[in-house]
């Protein structure tokens, strides 16, 4: 047997153990948002640190940083060979609404081929899966390449102290490409290879009106609703044929060009999986756009959250005093989420009725990022996917963001792959998010692959 | 002395007494719509029992409904002499949002001339005044008519169960008139007369989406987000007049009469003290109307409520899978609430998009109420009210809702005279309500007057 094989046979005769392992790691509610699951941020991390030393990482220490720590660790023992950094977050979305979850987010539970809980397919199940192939090679010789592990805690949050981390740390973080692990696939066997990610810029935007609440018999329809001008407002984001109204919104939404729109063309897509999958009988988006081309290449601006008054049970006959949106926008190259929030503001100064006044906080941000699809990096990872699936993957334009992909290249001037093997029914940041174990295993085999051909 | 003199004195020299008893009881929390505190509807209901038992009022009970219990006692010491049925309610609004609170809710503070306590105002110390009242008539020889007293506990609820109520107990509760002090005055040295109520139609809507929550950022531009829709749904329901859109909705709002407009316009108002007390800058409302008209004749349409999504602090990217609001609308004579139920289905039916699904829950309705003026209940209460202050009362058309009203009218055939001491600035439904205690000691001796010149 090969080296390869030895490594893919080690991780195949270890799956059981590696399956109960993945559930300790999802059994930690690292809930990044909620202050009351601060000790189990700092318990995910040490689970982190914890397997780096036990692959013989060195150097592995759970770093500070202005919110959350980032877990590191270096395994250097391939003179010649690149630098690979990996890259991964501990950190999970809340859970509400809890009472729509069949087994509990953090009692990890195995139902026919997939594992049901919290963070298991975003990112616990796709960064234990790196790992695992790690250990495949160490324990079977070694690693082919050098290898840099960091694992943050704030990615759901959009990374916000990430970027100042990299900045300080750019010798310790020293590499040849990044491989950023937070990815999927297209369906199980059909993988495919990002070429594209679209950014993110997330506001609140509070409406304020009366000082404090009002009694609504007594002082409704005297006084602009803060409720009622917050609705009016997001009503008008969107025109009848579902573009974004902000101003300038689109001036630097780029053409692709031929060979990518062919590619993305060849995404196999049906409108009636995606109704099936989503759970709504019809469909809605962007005039003159396709559904993939909606949820890829072209940006969108969503209401995440919206509160404003009484809405407990039963009634309450309140004016509000305020109301508040969250609200995010997904960019795509080469638009600016420092200029996107100027255009909300305009939008707001624009179309905000003077008998309300209005705020707008910026809460997290990503660029978008374009990704050189003939690299190194790129070519390994395209033939690791092909080997293990045996199929040629697509490419595919991202509709998530993820903020480390441009910290890395303006921080540290490397290109990030990204390689990763969730699916698009994962139900990540919903309830009953679970992971495909067959992809799972599957995605072990390939990481292991990927690291051969980068050697 | 006169024996009103005498009432009078015994209530001035006791003033201190009964402050402290009113504290007593707005310590209570009988906060009706939150489950958590049964226990204290119960307690608040027993208070009033006990209240009536010391009076000597008899077959006093806390008579069982579909909700909370309704206290009764009935005191028939005058024959041949009217029967007036005191109402006043002893539940009390939610306090969210607690943190803008000076002192606790229901820590009964004192400061400058007013006592700060939920429901201290709305309405514990209307019908504490009340109770006094006839306490100082008891003490002093016996009250010069008969007296039932109902207290409910679900008035802040829409009273859901007050109806049936009424019409189980209908020989029990037989008066000549109601006397519902669950009510105001213009300003603290202008007492004025209710001769008007609107009524209240307050309804959730629920809009729905996928199945489930989704990750925006994967699902986002290609499904009509529920909160979009929900906001685009209420954005329309005012055109920019301030109308109201619902089809058919002003089809029976009468035309006033010259004299009732004339009364109307002689209520005092300043558009700039209007704004002092709800703290905005700018007011707002349908065109071609005064400011105490939007309050008071014309029929509104507030958001009480709304929620969808992630709304805690930080940031999820959730697309979500339902958004909700609380609206309600107060009608004005002779609007019915069954039939604004069905101008908001039908307002939906034409105006959803069909991308969504939409539901729509009736929470509770009041039918609105024209005051009949020349009765005896009603020149009682102007002749007291202008012994009392000095001045001849204003008509007043009141724009909160009192259910009981129309109920007693139906049920029972008789009037009710709206008498009671709230200030416009209360802070009644709002953080740091407050009760003006020279206008509930004016209370006092104005419900004192109101019952002599009934006998």
């Amino acid at each position: 047997m090969t080296p390869l094989n030895q490594a893919i046979e080690y991780a195949k005769s270890n799956h059981a153990r590696y399956l109960s392992e993945l559930k300790e790691l999802c059994a930690i509610p690292s809930i990044s948002t909620l202050p009351a699951h601060k000790a189990d941020m700092q318990r995910a991390a040490e689970w982190f640190a914890n397997q780096l030393t036990k692959l013989g990482f060195k150097n592995v220490d759970v770093l500070p940083t202005g919110g959350h720590p980032v877990v590191f660790g270096e395994l250097l023992n391939a003179p010649g060979k690149p630098t690979i950094l990996v890259y991964g977050h501990y950190d999970v979305q809340p859970v509400d609404p809890l009472n729509e979850w069949v087994s509990p987010p953090f009692d990890p539970t195995l139902r026919g081929d997939n594992l049901y809980a919290r963070g298991v397919s975003d990112m616990k199940g796709q960064i234990h899966a790196c790992l695992k192939a790690i250990e495949s090679w160490v324990k079977q010789g070694g690693s082919p390449v050098n290898l840099k592990v960091m694992v943050e805690g704030e990615e759901e949050l959009g990374s916000p102290n990430l970027g100042a981390f990299i900045a300080k740390h750019k010798d310790k973080l020293k590499c040849d490409v990044v491989l950023n692990v937070d990815s999927g696939i297209l369906k199980p066997d059909l993988p495919s290879i990002v070429c594209g990610l679209r950014g993110l810029a997330y506001f609140e935007i509070w409406v304020r009106g009366p000082a404090h609440d009002l009694h609504s018999g007594l002082f409704g329809g005297s006084l602009h609703n803060p409720a009622q001008a917050l609705c009016e407002l997001i009503a008008g984001m969107h025109d009848a044929n579902g573009h974004i109204t902000l101003p300038g919104f689109y001036d630097k939404v780029r053409v692709l060009s031929e060979e990518e729109r062919a590619d993305h063309a060849r995404t196999p897509h049906s409108d009636d999986e995606w109704k099936a999958m989503s759970g709504v009988s019809q469909l809605y988006g962007e005039k003159g756009f396709t559904t993939p081309e909606r949820v890829g290449v072209r940006p969108t601006l969503e209401v995440n959250g919206i509160l404003s008054g009484f809405t407990g049970d039963g009634i309450k006959t309140v004016l509000p005093a305020k109301a508040m949106a969250k609200i995010s926008m997904r960019l795509v190259p080469y638009q600016d989420p420092a200029e996107v929030e100027q255009q909300l503001k305009e939008y707001l100064k624009r179309n905000a009725p003077s008998t309300v006044t209005w705020e707008v906080k910026a809460m997290g941000t990503a660029h978008p990022v374009l990704v050189e699809r003939d690299s190194p990096g790129m070519r390994a990872a395209i033939a690791a996917l092909q080997a293990t699936f045996g199929v040629k993957p697509v490419f595919k334009l991202e509709g998530g963001s993820v903020p480390v992909v441009s910290m890395v290249k303006s921080q540290l001037g490397v290109d990030a792959v990204q390689m990763g093997f969730g699916l698009p029914d994962d139900n990540f940041h919903g309830p009953n998010e679970k992971l495909h174990l067959p992809s799972y295993y599957r995605g072990i085999e390939a990481f292991i692959r990927f690291f051969e051909l980068m050697a």
